[in-house]
């Protein structure tokens, strides 16, 4: 596979938006189009997860294109629920990579804050296996699940999970873009409510809306895709072998590092998909990026904070830059650009390999993305 | 780009089905397998226009995946509205060509007839224009647009179009697969019931249920994919510069016989898009099988029969053999496959180059996809 770059990226502030969504990705795909110097790309891939049921309008791709004043250029859109951002970028890499085209312009976002949340938690619920459907399960009991059986069998405490929310706040205060721009401590965190024991509401991601974009090119540019992979899982829970590490993410980490011809020893700064404040925790340790057990201590140390060892979503992460579903994974790799380009105002970290980690559904479709400044 | 083969192929019963769409998708999935010689392939693309409304279950690519036992083969869903299937052959074919995969298994199907019709029109109906849509705009009454101002501007008859059916019915008599399996007459179609002046009743496909298979290998096989193009118009119809002829469908066709290094003059069968009779004769003419302006009179004279000249939808086509959207392109070079390997018992044609064209939305996101037999 050549090498295939990043020529440009862009991003709305994710929150409440009153904007549509079409008038959302077209500020993002419109800034990235801007920040690579493109006018017109070779083709369009749109990432949204269920436009038709939170915006009523459907033929996403034609209409994107349409919208951005570029209705002759090839649009496809591509879903993977939670992670279909990645997806895309991944669906534009191998056109690229193909020698198809030779510059791919990938859009992603949505917008649910409109919706009552019954009906937004109803629509994000497809995503869970049908059978346990119907037995009432939705993502945060499921998830909740998951962080009793981490408690239980690898020692993960409420503590540290907690610590991953007050990180994050922390470092979205620093993101201008970010959903929310406040600090939290541990106390705040660990009183909220309840939401799915032992789960409590700072420890889950807000409902947010926004979108974010990038320029794929075959053309060398600031930041290279070095790896992507993509892992798999079984869509029951009840299925698997393993629920506290995700099979899913450890698939797609090998895959990404074996393009890359690195291992995790080499990255210095990642974006990890926190829907779940413990997710970050799990998913440090199924990356490889720290040893298992010991991401939760990591964590308590201060070793993934702003200006710790490795750090873990400078963004503010889904907790608190917030978590537009398909804008999501667009949006990390977003951030780890402007990082490695020294662009991370306020926030900038010192880093030349990046990691980004997405999660789809409840971790049956996951990815991880591998990105190198050019030397 | 590097040769790309279809290594197998399989489709379902099209037409009023009880199966669940993942059983529908699995029976198709596993016979293109078994068709193959394939246990596992590479990866694994999904496409549905919208299971989410039809059926209640979204992370589909992952529901599919597991339903196929092979919840750690990587799977994608692609998406373009009616033309989802091709755009999930582009998908792969696009990943098989950058040597990422060696062989991938794309899968497609709807499942619709279990909802009123109302209801099914309504989810259908949110791949036209939104603004168009508030003036109570559906599908069928754009097509019905369409249709007049061919009629006006260009002389299509009545005749000719309803001829198409007449056609397309008879073709489907001798496809166990399809939809219905009765020969009608130019009386029926002309006399059935209004739709959306002119087109009538026996006009419009019908609501299908279905899936359909096929494996893309690097590896050669019996059938090349000697060319795929995608084709672009403004989802808005009232911006359009011709109504009646599709810009989607001429870049779609420019584009595949540019990748296939020969034009129409070498095709010998096609499965054409005739969502409405008159679409066919429209998309021959874009697609260059035909002189502009000599479909109709050529579909009258038999030139697009079975025993014709340029056999036209020997499957039955949209009309006749079903449209169960997604599953439908995917159908369509299903059905030149068996063509192409000398497999379509009772409808076999003399052919060595084969064009499949498939309609996104309101003509929005064509594609063109030409099949060559391996000499």
């Amino acid at each position: 596979v050549n090498d295939i770059w990043i020529a440009g990226v862009g991003m709305t502030r994710f929150g409440r938006r009153d904007e549509s969504l079409p008038d959302l990705i077209a500020e993002a795909g419109l800034a990235a189009l801007a920040d690579a110097g493109i006018e017109r790309p070779d083709a369009l891939v749109v990432a949204a997860m269920n436009p038709e049921e939170f915006t009523g309008a459907g033929n996403y791709a034609s209409l994107i294109n349409t919208h951005l004043g570029l209705s002759d250029v090839p649009a496809l859109r591509v879903e993977t629920a939670t992670s279909s951002g990645v997806a895309a970028v991944y669906a534009a890499f191998t056109a690229v990579a193909a020698g198809i085209h030779r510059s791919v312009l990938v859009v992603g976002g949505e917008k649910m804050g409109h919706l009552p949340t019954p009906r937004v938690s109803e629509i994000i619920g497809r995503s869970v296996d049908p059978h346990e459907r119907t037995y009432g399960t939705t993502m945060p009991a499921l998830a909740g699940l998951i962080t009793r059986a981490a408690m239980h069998s690898r020692g993960l405490t409420l503590k540290e999970m907690s610590q991953v929310a007050v990180k994050n706040h922390a470092n979205a205060m620093r993101n201008p873009l970010a959903h929310f721009r406040e600090l939290v401590t541990l106390e705040t965190v660990m009183e909220s409510r309840l939401v799915a024991d032992p789960l409590r509401l700072f420890h889950c991601c807000p409902i947010s809306d926004g979108a974010a974009a990038l320029v794929l090119t075959s053309e060398p540019s600031a930041v290279r895709i070095a790896g992507i992979g993509q892992g798999m899982d079984t869509m029951a829970v009840r299925y698997r072998s393993d629920l506290t590490s995700f099979r899913a993410t450890q698939m797609a980490a090998h895959v990404a590092y074996a393009m890359a011809g690195f291992g995790p020893e080499r990255v210095e700064v990642a974006e990890i998909h926190d829907a779940f404040s413990p997710f970050e925790i799990i998913s440090l340790e199924d990356t490889g990026l720290l040893p298992v057990g010991k991401a939760g201590r990591a964590t308590l140390d201060g070793e993934t904070a702003l200006d710790g060892r490795l750090p873990v979503n400078p963004s503010g992460g889904l907790k608190a830059r917030g978590h537009p579903l398909a804008a999501t994974g667009i949006s990390q790799i977003v951030e780890l650009c402007w990082q490695l380009r020294g662009m991370a105002e306020g926030r900038q970290v010192a880093a030349r390999v990046a990691l980004a980690q997405s999660i789809g559904g409840l971790a049956t479709n996951n990815w991880v993305t591998l990105l190198e400044a050019r030397p």
